[in-house]
């Protein structure tokens, strides 16, 4: 931690609701919308083009599912604070959720950190992150919403020194109907390569934000991985936010006429 | 609603939680703790002894998970407020969250409640629950104290005029493995009539609690439902807590050796 940093007795980050209102049923979350690095935090080490990269947050998602939730009338939420600090799609007692390295970068910053600065931080960040999205589900519950998830991510196209083909991946936790019905429809809407549980599945402990909000109350739930180099603008943000929201319109009422079937 | 009822514009019932430093693992949940009906909503048209029956509490479920709480140094978390109000181990998308009849009995004040009404009983009691018993949780996991969920709950001895055997049900949700074990050394420690999912099941969608706070986190956990006659005095719900602790930690040894073993 940078000796600058004057420790304030309790931080705290509440996540930005967009759209709050929204009479549709789509919740899109970002948990890696933000590359912010606050006090008492800091730079946590890193140089300025590693605070700029993918392992600080997912570059092109908050864009984009600024651009679905304008596009199907949806709420969005999103986290403020980067990823390296906590990680929202990670429980407090995961490695992930203040990762000691990322892909081939050292964090110094998260090296070694004792309990009592894992509490501060899940205080700080985790705790108001999952009160603020488990309340916005809960209240829409309350009022015959019919709340859907999707989680929103972007990946990079080289890691560890490998090129990614995948250019969208749809990743199921508990209940795959919604990944099953996206994919279907997106296979026949676009011509991305798009591909099921790739780059990541659930095995890799990706899926906390699905388990956590989605599959306790039953939500028809997803998680979309879009390769970046495919958002470097806004104008491919939204680009892809056009290509996407007819796709999810679909893939939600196939799992409506198959819940209708059954 | 009563006439006499004033509404506040947002009256809030924070969970109460006892020995919240505890060392132990276990975390003792009570949503059924109290018959408490307080204002704006008042007695919902129920008599005294409608009020003092189980269908607006568990009789005796506090004091018994107190006094586990007290032997096994657990935390202990409860709601202030009966569920006929607002039933904590329900969804608010549930009709038993807010139930129009319990049993033989109809809740005069529940009846025909607008989305208006049941998103604030949703916020007055069940978010302030949820977010108390979340961070409960959160809190020890970034602690390292590796949280063990234990729901203590009651039921009546005589259901629709027919008598119940069972005298200690233990229900299980997704994750069966905890309370197969405290089954089996409830069988070999005591002399109570003890039912793997009786007298209900998930089925019967109780187990939200443990679906919501306990599945995703990968916690062990189990539903211990007691029938309320063998706990009618605080002498009884001691007597019982010095029966039930031993096979508490006899159930988790046994998941931590089929774990090391695994």
């Amino acid at each position: 931690m940078p000796a600058k940093a004057a420790m304030p007795t309790k931080p705290s980050f509440a996540p930005v609701i967009e759209n709050q209102d929204a009479k549709g049923r789509f919740i899109f979350v970002c948990e890696h919308a933000s590359n912010h690095l606050p006090q008492p935090w800091g730079d946590l080490g890193l140089t300025g083009d590693q605070q700029a990269a993918h392992i600080a947050w997912d570059p092109g998602a908050l864009g984009l599912a600024r651009g679905l939730a304008q596009r199907l009338d949806g709420v969005l939420i999103h986290a403020p604070v980067s990823r390296l600090i906590y990680d929202c799609n990670r429980a407090p007692d995961q490695g992930g959720a203040m990762p000691a390295s990322s892909e081939v970068h050292d964090i110094p910053g998260n090296s070694g950190i004792n309990s009592a600065e894992r509490l501060a931080r899940t205080e700080a960040i985790y705790l108001p992150w999952a009160a603020g999205l488990h309340n916005l589900i809960a209240r829409r519950l309350a009022l015959g919403l019919q709340p859907v998830l999707v989680t929103i991510h972007t990946f990079t196209p080289v890691y560890f020194g490998k090129k990614r083909q995948v250019e969208l991946g749809i990743i199921h936790d508990a209940d795959r109907s919604l990944s099953v019905a996206v994919l279907t429809a997106a296979q026949k809407q676009t011509r991305l390569n798009t591909q099921l549980n790739a780059p990541y599945s659930a095995a890799d402990g990706v899926t906390h934000t699905l388990r956590l909000h989605g599959v306790p109350y039953g939500l028809p739930n997803v998680m979309l991985e879009f390769r970046n180099d495919l958002l470097s603008s806004p104008q491919a943000e939204q680009a892809m936010a056009d290509q996407l929201a007819p796709v999810l319109n679909m893939g939600l009422a196939e799992i409506q006429k198959q819940a209708k079937a059954s």
